[in-house]
């Protein structure tokens, strides 16, 4: 089969690779029906985590289980599922309270922008749906293998309540479905900071009530501002960079909430600083997991539409110009056709 | 009167100072029945934060209201009352929110190692008890000034809840009475860290069940070994130092709470290492008000005896005997007898 392997910086090929076989007993092998970019792919696009030999890469897939192996009981052959870029077995202490990416037998799963993948521990990782859904939905399935439950993460993780004030820092794909996550759980008031237009469309879309254009200290002055000097009752950190931590950790409330989903680069916290903030902060790796049967419900329903954060569709052939649209900032999120 | 003034490092006088007087409408003077010294305290008296000149110290206190200002509503002359080391009003929106040391108004309380106090914002601050509490109360009393609310507010912020595996970071007074606060919450399994055999003892009078003597790496794997494994629910950091906030994240399950309520010095948190942990963090000077009501209650219900924390007692006059003894690790707390 032909799939994406990244070989360097700016380097993404569509070429033969080897097709995925069932290795261990409790694996799957799944044959995509969507695959897609993720902005945590443009890490080692942008050769900030250098690529050491040419790799398989993507990790958010959706599909029809084509093989399972003898261990396999919760999940079988012709069932559409959706899993999260961790394998977890789903039972171990960590998993029980609900950090299936912490999960004592995790496993990083590669190599998804390609038509078969290889799923380990099925049963722990795999949720199937009722039925295999509608061809218009398959955006929104996707969607929730990973960025969706990033979002919907970062939401939980910063105690959006009912009622609350929350604040959205990072417009990407996770921020913006942070945004619709923030809105499921009832936030009265949701301010995104964006300062792309077609990003705060969809911000608007997805539920933001404010957009702040302001960033850095302006940024966090204009919230204060919005808030009558208060700040946000919760802040969706979705970036990774040392200016949007601070942003995030600027603009909460003391006794606020401020959860941080990308994998933070060069942060570095300052204690005392932190400390007379009085944030309370959580975040790490989404346990999308925890999440897949709920997110799975409200798709179903056609509640929610996360769909819509791909705004370029291209065949998985053309994954190379996916990543420059996504590199360039003319997509958002790039879906590949397999 | 005569009070406490440090001059600069290990430098601390009983000399003649001013006695405080109403300078606003919302002041209260206080007669203070007993005051003590903070493990803070011991920061600028190591010479670790530099004195510029000499300053009154002292920041813990309950006693007897000798008068208040015009705009005293809450509190009167005659009736004992606790008080917390910020002042807050207790009226604005983080107030509210529970975090009165965040107070929008805040001012601190300086100079308690004195028989009198002026406290600003009195309405705000002080809670005065059902009646004037019997002699062998006022260690107790005096404790939730400070060290007990601390220490209660560390099992708070770290999600204490019954029947929850705990590890206390710190064997000092806050350490000690976090124990304490741990048991009241229900917690099943206090672990504390501790070398020094008498804080051991009081450490298991406070309801310790397991003790860990081992530091670093080693206090990190000993209290996995003791959990299976998975780490503690809760962890709270009591002493405020790099090698300690390590080791109470290093200790916490994935998804688990670190609180830390001792000032940082020189804490930097890497944000990459903190994500993969998963831990919940939160802390921040400790906002006593909050818990000001319900720590009195157990206290006048002989609930809890925090007061036990005082190893030594002298005069007043004697108070760099005091400071002394702490920094040489001969006392675990000293309260003043004023």
């Amino acid at each position: 089969m032909k799939g994406a392997v990244i070989h360097g910086a700016r380097d993404v090929r569509y070429e033969e690779r080897d097709e995925p076989k069932i290795v261990e007993s409790t694996d799957a092998i799944v044959r995509l029906s969507a695959t897609c970019i993720c902005g945590s792919d443009l890490w080692p696009y942008r050769g900030i985590n250098p690529t050491k030999e040419p790799t398989p890469i993507g990790h958010e897939y959706c599909g029809i289980v084509e093989e399972v192996g003898r261990d396999v009981a919760t999940v079988g052959r012709g069932q559409f599922v959706i899993g999260s870029f961790f394998a977890s077995d789903n039972t171990c202490p960590h998993c029980k309270a609900g950090y299936q990416t912490s999960c004592e037998h995790r496993q990083l799963v590669g190599g998804a922008q390609a038509p078969l993948l290889r799923v380990p521990l099925a049963d722990g990782t795999l949720v199937a749906t009722r039925e295999v859904p509608a061809p218009d939905m398959i955006p929104s399935m996707l969607a929730a293998s990973d960025v969706l439950g990033t979002g919907w993460f970062a939401a939980d993780a910063a105690n959006v309540k009912p009622g609350k004030t929350v604040a959205v820092v990072g417009d990407g794909a996770v921020g913006l479905l942070a945004i619709l996550s923030a809105r499921q759980m009832g936030a009265e008031r949701i301010i995104a900071m964006s300062r792309h237009e077609t990003r705060q469309r969809l911000a608007r879309v997805f539920g933001a009530t404010d957009i702040v254009t302001e960033r850095g200290d302006a940024g966090v002055a204009r919230i204060k501002e919005l808030t009558q000097g208060v700040g946000a009752d919760s802040v969706l950190e979705c970036v990774g960079t040392q200016e949007s931590m601070q942003q995030a950790i600027g603009v909460a409330r003391p006794g606020g909430y401020v959860s941080y989903v990308g994998v933070p680069h060069d942060v570095q916290l300052d204690g005392q600083k932190l400390f007379f903030t009085h944030v309370h902060l959580h975040g790490g790796p989404a346990p999308v997991r925890r999440y897949l049967p709920r997110l799975i419900e409200l798709i179903e329903s056609r509640t929610i539409d996360p769909g819509k954060v791909f705004d370029l569709t291209l065949p998985l052939e053309k994954v190379a110009e996916g990543y420059r649209a996504m590199d360039e900032r003319r997509a958002i999120k790039t879906l590949l056709r397999v």
